[in-house]
């Protein structure tokens, strides 16, 4: 049985070897695992080798097994004993694209510890954070346990995958497949956020992500406005006419039936959020903004994690070079996206905004569906044992009482292991608003890094101690 | 006194020395002269230089100068004699970008003689007849003349410009500049299209050009949809609004003031227009489409000539990379032309465009405008000598009356011309609905080719007997 009590040496090891641990990670983030483009594949690749390898010099027996696309890591401690808590480890080591590369004012796969303008030191890199960073916090929590005492407080596997930024398609099939291989008692995952700096937090509701991309086709050809215009069909005026009635002046979303399934969020949730007091101010001003831009009856904080929204990601089309041709092109395109709460049905939401579009679409246009992601948002269990024991080791760590919050982004995943291996999730991470992920310049606090290692010595030595 | 009586000879020459002004025509065609990319700059000059040895080579004296941007070409035939008629006439030797370049079936600066689907022979190359190829027909036409009788029937300058496609913002000070030299009784242009492949056409109006590009800034970086989704303004859902309400459900402008000073078409032409009975199957249904996308309440004709439009020519923000990104971008822009008819003010129509522009901004949201166009409309006076003389030489060549049309495309240099040089205008050219200018595989009839030389053979001829 692991000696729990040798929690503040293990704590001493992760201060004393944190050079080492930031090394690690920079190796980590030399890697250009951008899933998103298929330019990048031999990088994913390089990626999972490399966290094999890593992983098994923690004397855990890891492996990496392909999926339908990117390949995944899979790794089960060889001290698991079967007779104490057992967690499931998830993180991703798949980043974002990197563009655009003109604003970052470092090369994005050159990683380096410098100082933020107001002195924190920050680690800059794509994937800094998400998920490299975060992912890393919990294998060098690991490291420093194995160091000290030979062995984990408790169970441990862990499953990393190489498609996360991209709906994690392959994924799911592949739990299916490994499901014996992936047995656990719950599942842990770094890839959410403090409240702030000082406040740590543990995420219990999960938006869902409905990713659609629309192309809207009219003339069989470029054509020449002067010609033209005035009689031919333009593809984006339909494409902005239609996406531009997705909201309506409240910032409501239009499309019937979207908000089906959506819950008011409990009165006591309510109340809690209201103490938080989430002001413009402090979560809007830093990147620019003064105003919330959604529903304009709802509080900042239910805007951005208990309401479904609508964003355009993307859009393209005609002639978007330097200066002026007189084009009507044949095609445009717009990526569109949906954050989905619990209670609503992601293919009802996909179905309904396809048949916002066809149903609006003049005479002489066609739209073409591509679907990028499909999720549900989800609401954990927050009576969860495992949730109780990492509140109080964080709130430890953090000489804070750690935070209940709803994220506004999705982990599909964890709807996925619930679903195929009976598994609640605990969210635990320590990103901050400012980390500019899937952004240029994404960085990771230093202290988040360093003591998010802590946290999970602490988390794993509560998940130790606790009934069991 | 040249011999007009040498028409036929003249004409017989143009049959004979086919092959060697296709020949010329290839070569020109072979210079990359895209005015609006910079990274073509030297082309442009090339293609200047080019042709100031070729018109040399015909007896004028030819020089390329310098205008602010690309340079232009100013020719006089070394046998004007000053009484006689006195043309000026214009072309453009730059031509427009060439992107998507994945649809050109061959490289677009790779010229050749090929058959169309339905047998016709065509030259196939950007610039193949806008404006390279009908300018060459009015080159080709001067040397058939001058081998045969050692000289023109007519009194010729020439001026080739090289930024038609970018707006000619350099030439209308060049023509200021060099007005002395440019000085002539009217011009000609060939830059136009004929009514149908058999029925040859003067062009008696032009609409004009407006061109604006406008960017939406909001945050002050990119944004992850997750995390700022709900609560943050996206410039791609502002400017889909703004851009979505330019047109009312009858396809009318919605920009207050934007009709201000648009006058009916006179019974008699509108007489003379319903008579040439175009239908949507005739113009719109070989290119994919079948129904006329303008004003509801007009026929399709004058939706196409004689009534202003808008288009948004291209659109662009955020990821439009393979996959999926779920960025909430910093901005986003688009591309936007009016065409405008007579009577209606440029300057203020940019003004209403970029006031319904700002007036729609949410609170957080900025736009910037860019100008790249700002010409008039006009109607050219159809009682003008030399167009009588021509539309019999027309006439004369095709065996089929001419008519005379209203133009949806913009040649604002007209309107420079009649303002700088006091001169009016005859708009006579051989292109076709069908020969893709501005999109890919843009092609040129050899029909057109051909008979357009002839036909600028008998339009000289015709001009030197003409009452002066």
């Amino acid at each position: 049985m692991a000696n729990t009590s040798n929690l503040q040496a293990v704590l001493d090891q992760v201060d004393a070897g944190l050079d080492q641990s930031l090394e690690r990670l920079f190796a980590l983030l030399r890697i250009k695992s951008i899933s998103a483009d298929p330019a990048f594949a031999g990088d994913c690749q390089a990626a999972a080798d490399h966290l094999a390898v890593d992983i098994t010099s923690l004397g855990f027996d890891a492996e990496v097994r392909p999926t339908g696309g990117h390949p995944a890591v899979i790794a089960k401690a060889r001290g698991n004993r079967g007779d104490r808590p057992h967690a499931l480890f998830y993180g991703h080591y798949d980043v974002q694209p990197v563009d655009p590369l003109s604003l970052w004012h470092r090369p994005p796969f050159e990683p380096v510890l410098t100082d933020h303008a107001d002195g924190r030191k920050i680690i800059v890199a794509r994937g800094a954070q998400d998920d490299k960073g975060q992912l890393s916090t919990f294998i060098e929590a690991c490291r420093a346990w194995r160091d000290v005492t030979g062995e984990l407080p408790i169970d441990v596997s862990i499953v990393i995958e190489g498609e996360e930024e991209v709906g994690s398609k392959h994924f799911v099939p592949f739990l299916q497949q490994h499901k014996d291989d992936l047995a656990a008692d719950f599942a842990l995952v770094c890839d959410t956020s403090m409240w702030d700096g000082n406040t740590p937090a543990i995420t219990t509701s999960l938006r869902g992500l409905v990713y659609e991309e629309v192309k809207i086709k009219a003339a069989n050809r470029d054509l020449h406005s002067g010609i033209y215009g005035g009689a031919a069909q333009n593809p984006i005026r339909v494409l902005t006419r239609i996406l531009g009635g997705l909201h309506n002046d409240s910032g409501h979303i239009t499309i019937p039936g979207f908000y089906d399934g959506v819950q008011e969020v409990p009165p006591e949730v309510l109340a809690q959020w209201k103490a938080l007091n989430l002001t413009p101010d402090l979560f809007l001003k830093p990147v620019g903004l003064s105003r919330p831009a959604g529903e304009a009856d709802r509080l900042l904080i239910e805007q951005i994690s208990s309401r479904p929204t609508c964003d355009i990601n993307g859009i393209v089309g005609g002639y978007t070079g330097e200066g002026s041709k007189t084009v009507i092109p044949a095609e445009a395109s717009a990526k569109v996206s949906f954050r989905l709460v619990e209670g609503q049905d992601p293919a009802q939401v996909r179905d309904a905004f396809r048949a916002f579009v066809t149903s609006r679409l003049p005479e002489d246009c066609s739209a073409e569906f591509l679907e990028h992601s499909n999720a549900p948002g989800i609401a954990l269990d927050w009576s969860m044992k495992p949730l109780a024991a990492a509140k109080r080791a964080l709130t430890e760590e953090w000489g804070k009482e750690a935070v209940l919050i709803g994220s506004g982004a999705s982990i599909p995943i964890v709807a996925d292991f619930k679903r195929v291996l009976g598994v609640d999730t605990l969210l635990v991470g320590f990103g901050l608003d400012d980390d500019n992920i899937h952004s240029p310049n994404e960085k990771y606090d230093l202290r988040s890094f360093h003591k998010g290692i802590r946290s999970w010595v602490r988390v794993m030595h509560a998940l130790a101690e606790m009934p069991f």
